[in-house]
């Protein structure tokens, strides 16, 4: 019996989150109904997270026990001969037997993008979320040192939010831009519910000088979802990483 | 009676190409019929170029004779009102009342993307073409030299292309990398049909080492299309500009 990890991408246009639920196709059901195609046996796998509707990942990743003799080498790319189109296995390896997918991750990397410019290009209508108005790129900078180390992210998780502890720590925030696109990356120690889409519209809020950059300690010290912007929408979001 | 001249990206993937034409959808459809709703009239639009079923384009050109008091400052935020998402107006203009799309084109640049890596990120499946191994990018930029300049193309057009001189002139071909994704650009006075394409698969086949990089002389010298590379798929194909 062996454990294996898996890392994989997604166009989540078409999915209603990863996780699997009644009456909605997600990509857990997806990568499910593929590996048992494969390897003609259930596998029940354990996600490293939770997705929205619509966003997508670059590395996302999950593990599952298997008693199959397919080389794990070969998996991924097994894989991605039953996987649909916008789902893509980018690696398999064997792990260690305890290794959880979600219990096991240390942190994670998620981008937020944004096409900013008069004309959204077509290319870029799912996959990132289009502003007119010209970015402050610099005051969104600025705004999100605030956010960096250990903090209480009340203001920044959604209702619905049933997380034990609302403490996260914000290793590192980028903001990169390059041609149109704006991409805001965000690192941690682990995210609650919508808090990148909630800062990622904060900071918007901050670029278009809707809100001034002092305003982030205020709405970081008021534990109130209410003080801070809107929910960015889930289609700009990309779960990039997770690290063990 | 206005002539104006607008510029549209779109996404080729759901299209039978630019070109109207019975019983399949095309982009010059979708384009009249926006016209027509926001105008109330019928527009007869003129097309810098046809482009192939699955070929995306960044500054698509047509011009249309217009009697109405829209202003033309308005009139490309008004068309992505009633454009299809994957169909978006970049800008209108008025130009001379004998400017026509196509006569009037003095060059054309395309570009040609190749996702260059073991697994495509899923997001780039419909806008790139997938090869895994690696290609030799120095050897493929000696090969383009030799297309460089006013050449007979007929080794790089395909089987029904009825233009009446195989002559074409080539600006500049560039082949630049980023990340995983390779773009080979083509620069020139105009194209045969297929071409971009045919020279793409070529190039591909000499950065695979499959031909030769001293071979690209004697296929042009052929004037023989059987002896070119194969026609590279029409989803990694984008018209970028036309130049007047």
């Amino acid at each position: 019996m062996r454990n294996l990890k898996v890392v994989i991408a997604y166009d989540g246009t078409n999915y209603h989150g990863f996780q699997i639920q009644d009456n909605a196709i997600t990509v857990q059901e997806k990568v499910q109904v593929a590996l048992k195609e494969l390897l003609k046996q259930e596998a029940r796998i354990i996600s490293a997270s939770r997705t929205d509707s619509g966003v997508h990942a670059r590395g996302h990743v999950f593990n599952f026990k298997l008693d199959s003799s397919i080389p794990t080498e070969n998996l991924a790319i097994a894989l991605n001969t039953v996987l649909p189109a916008d789902i893509v296995a980018l690696s398999a390896e064997e792990v260690a037997e305890d290794f959880h997918a979600r219990y096991f991750a240390k942190g994670k990397k998620y981008s937020y993008q944004i096409y900013n410019d008069d004309f959204q290009l077509p290319f870029f209508r799912n996959y990132s979320y289009h502003i007119k108005d010209k970015l402050n790129l610099s005051a969104m900078r600025q705004a999100a040192k605030y956010l960096i180390g250990e903090h209480d992210f009340s203001s920044f998780r959604a209702a619905g939010c049933n997380a034990k502890t609302t403490i996260r720590e914000i290793y590192q925030i980028k903001l990169k831009k390059q041609d149109c696109l704006v991409k805001i990356e965000v690192e941690g120690s682990g995210f609650l519910y919508n808090m990148v889409r909630i800062i990622s519209g904060t900071l918007i809020e901050i670029g278009l000088a809707k809100k001034e950059v002092s305003e982030i300690k205020d709405i970081l010290l008021a534990k109130d979802r209410l003080k801070a912007g809107f929910t960015a929408p889930a289609k700009g979001l990309f779960l990039e990483k997770v690290y063990y």
